[in-house]
């Protein structure tokens, strides 16, 4: 057999699976293991009903255009479907504007491919999403991290990395960040610093990538729409692109999301999603077009706000109850997240065996770390599982917090390496 | 506005957009246009019911894992059809060999973000398919054309070229190739150049990408199954990727593909996809498992090959009729498409206007080259139309070709520079 390492290119020489879809394997295993790991949505929440009427008219109309090939741009209904809810976001767009992408994934991967070249860097809040970071660095970029404060990414240390980064020569494209229920941490930028990152971005000289998959998700016992404002709202120069997808609030197996961006960069998109999957499902972007239309969306959003603040407060208490004062973590305000905060000797990723051992898995925080911090924290998703299961789970992360404290004690009482 | 041509990379600033895709929009234009353009697959062809009745009890099941995400490799029933359907072809493969792409065209792209550097070089075939054409341009690879015998690539050019680059001190990676009805000439390498080109691959330590979307639409009166034996049946090294769809057998709506690649690069492929688009649609794949298990497929094809056979004949009988010797053309004996030449003194790209306004489109030969050849070519797909209107629209085509002619050698007679 051949070794195909001589082969390969640079990009992939450094490509690396991602921490979140690894666990997946775990859980593919088959034994009862409660997970936290991964940002599903809800499937008891999803439409069914609505999608099988609407599958079943789109398939007995024989309308071509339903299975056929498409364009690049996407389903033109679908994009006015979209201009429509960027308007009541604030954001005003024209079909210009706006690319249907194959989920959000594929908005970060063109971003990356128009937008960087091997060595560019690229500003990311401390932690940030995974998915992100696979894509900037499939494309040779650098990340350096910001780090953030309750309301967001620290404007000081912003101007300071900025300065710093400039000095050595090296060339900022852009500032990433989740300003609604971030992934991972469920933190909300506040409204103020939203306006001072554009004037950052504009005063800098630089762009913004605005990644917005949760913004219909705020929970309404701690925060309402005008919270959620996309920085692109206030955009005059064109310098944040926005991105967001229906993933998380109708399916993420339909694989349907957005760019909005210039006009000059989403033509840019448009052509680099050719090279990628020349469109986006046909037959998905029609369902999504369709649930648009009869107002499947809107119905659904008020009751996965509950939904999904009902599960976040079912964490909560569990948390309270089982573990006490040993963690602590930012109330989640809306999303799929609740990040955790260890005591200071644990390693979440170390831990993993022993939790699986337990019946439990999360996502170790380093994944979400650009600079290797994090050793102490982890991601919880309390979207997918039932109530039911969260606390049972969070039990279980409990019983192995409590075993791992002990070892790391009487590791640290031994003098061995796995002290710290 | 901020002027983003500074914000682009190096590979953004040479995107282009494909001459098969624009023509999309003047399909759009709603004019009564006949368009022998894009390689659209029938629609009259899906089994339409078999879809409807599939989807609805995929989503009457309400089986989470049918709206949710999943594993990037795909869907692991589908990765065992579609194993079965290799084995069929004569491949042996396991799971760890495969991944489900979004379209065949993702499956390009994963190739070229792999296997490719800027600067790299690629050799692909004179003419070649052209969404190949935008994925390796997109990574900055340097592609060099080899010449087609009627019997594909000529292996003494081949030799001559692979020297000459080596001696230049390129680096090349891989020969892409179409074995099969190729896109666009419709041509069939022979079996034993294709064991040749195995040969050639393992001598120069080089890989083969096999793109074989067309292989089971062969017509029966010209072609049968051992003419389309895959190279990769023969490969023991691992130096062959191959590539294949179910795009033109069930509906590329779906866009639902596959790879088949020595392991190795099948986990760079599947991080490098984990970043692109976290999974392919989790419906249409279950769809398309569906379909495969319940036989549609089997079903399909005998269909499928008289159905195409019969295009091919309607549009190469109104071709003989309307043109007589003053085109000519290999006979297709398999797939989409009729790679028709002209009079030498004919531009196709420039006749395109006047080709619009007798109301019929094609997709001119250049955009197959990569040097800049085949003014006096075209594509003509005969797939998607009627077999009323390919009549139609190779009368529309005849009409303009007879003026064109006469423009140009009246051109050529006041000595403009529009003769040649």
């Amino acid at each position: 057999m051949t070794n195909h390492d001589r082969f390969l290119s640079r990009a992939a020489e450094t490509m690396q699976q991602s921490a979140i879809r690894k666990m997946g394997t775990v859980l593919a295993s088959g034994r009862d293991i409660i997970s936290f790991a991964p940002g599903y949505p809800a499937p008891e929440t999803f439409p069914w009903q609505e999608f099988a009427d609407i599958a079943a008219e789109l398939l007995k109309s024989r309308d071509p255009g339903v299975l056929q090939y498409g364009a690049t741009r996407g389903y033109r209904p679908l994009i006015e479907a979209i201009a429509s809810i960027m308007r009541q976001r604030g954001i005003t767009t024209a079909p210009e504007d706006l690319l249907v992408t194959t989920g959000s994934q594929q908005g970060l991967d063109l971003v990356a491919r128009v937008l960087l070249d091997p060595g560019d860097v690229v500003l990311v809040e401390l932690p940030t999403y995974t998915g992100a970071i696979t894509a900037f660095r499939n494309v040779q970029a650098t990340m350096v991290g910001v780090p953030q404060e309750a309301d967001g990414v620290d404007l000081a240390a912003l101007d300071a990395i900025c300065d710093r980064l400039r000095g050595e020569g090296r060339r900022i494209k852009f500032l990433y960040v989740v300003p609604n229920f971030q992934n991972p941490t469920g933190l909300l930028i506040g409204l103020d610093k939203r306006q001072r990152l554009l004037e950052w971005a504009e005063r800098r000289d630089l762009l913004i990538v605005e990644d917005d998959p949760y913004r219909e998700l705020y929970f309404e016992d701690s925060a309402c729409e005008a919270d959620v404002r996309p920085i692109k709202v206030d955009d005059r120069q064109g310098r944040v692109i926005y991105l967001s997808s229906f993933s998380k609030t109708l399916a993420p197996g339909y694989r349907v999301a957005w760019i909005a961006a210039p006009p000059a960069l989403a033509m840019k998109f448009e052509m680099a999603k050719q090279a990628e999957d020349l469109l986006t499902g046909s037959l998905d972007q029609r369902v999504i077009y369709e649930a648009c239309r009869r107002g499947v969306l809107a119905r659904q959003l008020p009751m996965l706000r509950a939904h999904y603040q009902h599960k976040r407060d079912v964490m909560e208490q569990a948390l309270r109850r089982e573990l006490g004062t040993a963690v602590s973590w930012p109330k989640p305000k809306g999303g799929f997240f609740l990040w955790l905060t260890l005591p200071p000797g644990i390693h979440a990723d170390r831990m993993i065996v022993r939790a699986i051992d337990h019946g439990v898995i999360y996502v170790a925080g380093e994944a979400f770390y650009v600079n290797g911090e994090g050793h102490n924290t982890m991601r919880l998703s309390f979207s997918a599982p039932t109530p039911e299961r969260i606390d049972v789970g969070v039990a279980r992360l409990a019983v192995t917090l409590r075993a791992e404290l002990e070892a790391v004690s009487t590791a640290a009482a031994a003098g061995s390496p796995g002290s710290s």
